[in-house]
């Protein structure tokens, strides 16, 4: 999979963040590996298919870094990943993909969107399975860590 | 969404599970409630993408239970949720829905799939983000429980 497809998702999930929670985050590097894993306490996870293309993609949240962005969206600390949590994930799993979409238009590949599905549950793991390549581009800030993963093959 | 949606996939499920690993399991009641969330050590999400309708399924294993089926399949028992269990997880989300995308296209329903992701970590939840009705779908054997749940909107 071209890096192409990869920096749509980053830059959607910096400029979701900075809108919507004033939030900076800063990118890692990307990772092709393909034993590396990405671990969180929360993720969102949108299936993708297109004339072209089909694939997933996947955020994960650490639980520190998902409520500060509760807390700078909605004004209020959350004590658990409750159901106001996993909305907020979904509908940035939702943002971040339709913004990459938008992006990837323009370059001549179109998808539609499933509807995300969101997991919680401690360090949990997220294994994309896909015949392309997995990318994996990791952020921080002081207040944890996120990850993103996007996967593509040919449909 | 109607019930009509769900059989396609509990028998597909059904069906797999028979045929890859000669294991019947025994489907309890299905729930519309919405403050139920399926729980598992190992899943498998896919999601839907057709003219008239969008979704995410999802199949959720007790961790003893997909061992087991490991087991069954590979003649080889795991001593954790490793990439083979995974791999595996994956296979069965994309046979299960490619079995209910045959059966719902007979109806005049038709989708497209995306890549399956797999999540594994101890009693991880899985909240579908979805305007539609949630359909929840337990089934036990001796080896432990699975969960199914499906969920589509109009696209």
């Amino acid at each position: 999979m071209d890096v192409k497809f990869v920096n749509p998702f980053l830059s959607s999930l910096l400029n979701v963040l900075t809108t919507m929670a004033q939030l900076e985050l800063k990118p890692g590097k990307p990772k092709l590996k393909k034993d590396e894993v990405a671990r969180g306490d929360v993720s969102g996870l949108i299936g993708m298919v297109g004339p072209q293309l089909k694939g997933s993609f996947s955020v994960s949240f650490d639980r520190s870094l998902a409520f500060e962005i509760m807390r700078r969206m909605l004004g209020e600390t959350p004590s658990s990943v409750n159901e106001e949590v996993t909305d907020m994930v979904g509908e940035i799993t939702n943002m971040v993909t339709g913004g990459a979409k938008r992006i990837l238009a323009d370059d001549g590949y179109d998808f539609s969107m499933a509807t995300p599905v969101v997991v919680s549950g401690p360090a949990h793991t997220i294994t994309h399975k896909n015949d392309g390549a997995k990318m994996m581009m990791p952020f921080t800030c002081e207040y944890g860590e996120a990850t993103i993963e996007i996967c593509f093959e040919k449909a």
